[in-house]
């Protein structure tokens, strides 16, 4: 962690802020937008907050993304709509399409709006928490370039689609928010570049080799699926049904990942309140976490945790003391 | 293979029928939960067909499994209904939701089932198939008894929760019917009984260390979920999501194994019909099938598939031939 800098999250929000009215964003749009990124950097995904933040503004430049395109509305039947994401924004869009589900869940318990012709969401899991600290259930996920090797393949034409499971919990929310390939390409570039093995083997080398050292996998682009077999389904499934149900571009058509864009995407929300043992959902929950915590630990090293158990700790902790930033990086931003 | 005899697709439902007829199922309900473990059989699934079936009965015998109960409506909102499972026969209770949540999506566009209080399903893509065939997207789960030790835990306090992706294609469908654990419980025992290793890693051994003997791994009870940490969470949020949408018991309230009953499950229907651009789903899928079938294969025996892909292979093959059964196997079920 050498060279990083503590930026506080009111600093970011109003870097971020500028930077996007300089590019065409409105005040409004600019402010929701930039919140977005900071949150997402807050809560530790910064990989999908600050860092991935000149590459949106990149994508913005290169006219991918249409920092004034708001979705329209393709087709309605009951709690089903089709939206045209019209290129804009992809956390604009994915916010207004949660908001929007949950709008459907309010009037028959359960709701479905789909996305096509949409951006980079950036963090899933930021829609997932949205819906949950509002009272509802978000089943959701998108497809992505193809960067994954269907299992038995050599070459990406799978994409490793994010995929969010949230619920309400205790004014807060549990959140699951996972990709396909057992290590992100990202998280991979972070090994190599300390050196280190990957902990468990995270995909073929060009000698077709399972390995855990992440430079190979680098270089053969051979990323192996979350249980090998089992995410290569889920990944094409999962595009499919983003494909169906959207109307919108599939991951083969999405073709490049250097430019990705136009993407589709699938949000079902469920209203809680619409159950009849919502009084209970906090007790059921507490005894779910409470056994799985009583887990015998494999090792002195391991802590059972449930999916978002952490997030509230290092919001605070970043919260207090800024949010980490390589000074390089964060001196190149401020210029843009 | 050795002492394997072929029985009929008949002949079998036959038995099925007789049995179910002498163990208090009334006659319709006895011929349609023979035409499931027929059907689970003829196509392959051999572990939640006919294997499976001498269990059942005696999870009948033992008064888990209630022949003669029937779903009873607890509560509903809109598109959103929670049925008490009563105990009846997995396999009717849930193709009674599917239909039921079919139903809903009728109105709506997207409707959801859930079950407490009900009982194994057996294999969960039947009812995926059942869905799809009829015009329909079925994402379906069910949880379990705890079987599968959370993410760096020794022991089992999450469940393998089957997870069912279904969609409609050509008359037919893409589905995806898959358990957290790597390799099933049946599919250890099989690699063990014939002196073989896993292909790969499926659990931990004794000495903490990851290993592909499949005689550890059921020694020690400790079965890699897939994706490591990623299967531990979807693992636990389906678990938290199918006793919350349910209001029906947890895994961890589910205790025994030995005695799996009363368990969870969700059903949520969209109608393929109420999609704008419902003509061209097949055509989007066929584009995805076909890309991914231009993948190079990763060695000479790859081959890249889609769930569901050899189902019909299989079908067509057992109803030429017959079902594949160990002869003294069936011949101590047809004493049943």
């Amino acid at each position: 962690m050498d060279n990083m800098i503590r930026v506080t999250a009111d600093a970011m929000l109003a870097e971020f802020t500028r930077i996007l009215r300089k590019n065409g964003f409105s005040e409004e749009r600019s402010e929701k937008c930039a919140e977005i990124f900071t949150l997402n950097s807050l809560e530790g995904v910064y990989s999908h907050g600050v860092n991935r933040f000149p590459r949106f503004i990149k994508n913005t430049l290169e006219g991918f993304v249409k920092p004034e395109a708001e979705p329209t509305l393709i087709h309605s039947f009951g709690s089903v709509e089709q939206w045209n994401g019209n290129l804009g924004p992809g956390p604009l869009n994915a916010l207004f399409a949660t908001d929007r589900a949950t709008e459907l869940a309010d009037e028959n318990g359960i709701g479905m709006l789909t996305l096509a012709n949409t951006n980079h969401w950036m963090r899933g899991g930021t829609y997932g928490w949205h819906a949950a600290r509002k009272g509802y259930v978000l089943i959701s996920w998108t497809n992505t370039c193809p960067n994954m090797p269907a299992w038995g393949a050599r070459d990406p034409r799978l994409g490793n689609n994010p995929f969010v499971l949230a619920v309400p919990y205790m004014n807060d929310a549990v959140v699951l928010d996972f990709a396909m390939t057992q290590f992100s390409y990202g998280k991979m570039e972070t090994y190599r570049n300390a050196g280190e093995k990957l902990p468990y083997p995270g995909g073929f080398n060009k000698e077709d080799e399972m390995t855990n050292d992440p430079a190979e996998i680098l270089e053969s682009w051979r990323p192996v699926p979350i249980g090998f077999w089992k995410g290569s389904g889920l990944s094409l499934l999962l595009d499919i049904l983003a494909a169906v149900l959207s109307g919108g571009q599939s991951t083969h058509q999405i073709k490049s990942c250097s430019s990705e864009y136009a993407v589709s995407q699938v949000f079902i929300a469920i209203n809680a309140r619409s159950l009849n043992n919502f009084p209970s959902i906090n007790d059921s929950i507490n005894s779910i976490i409470n056994d799985l915590k009583q887990s015998v630990p494999a090792d002195a090293s391991s802590h059972v945790r449930y999916p978002g158990e952490n997030i509230a700790k290092i919001r605070d902790e970043n919260l207090r003391n800024g949010i980490p930033v390589n000074k390089d990086f964060w001196e190149k931003l401020k210029k843009l």
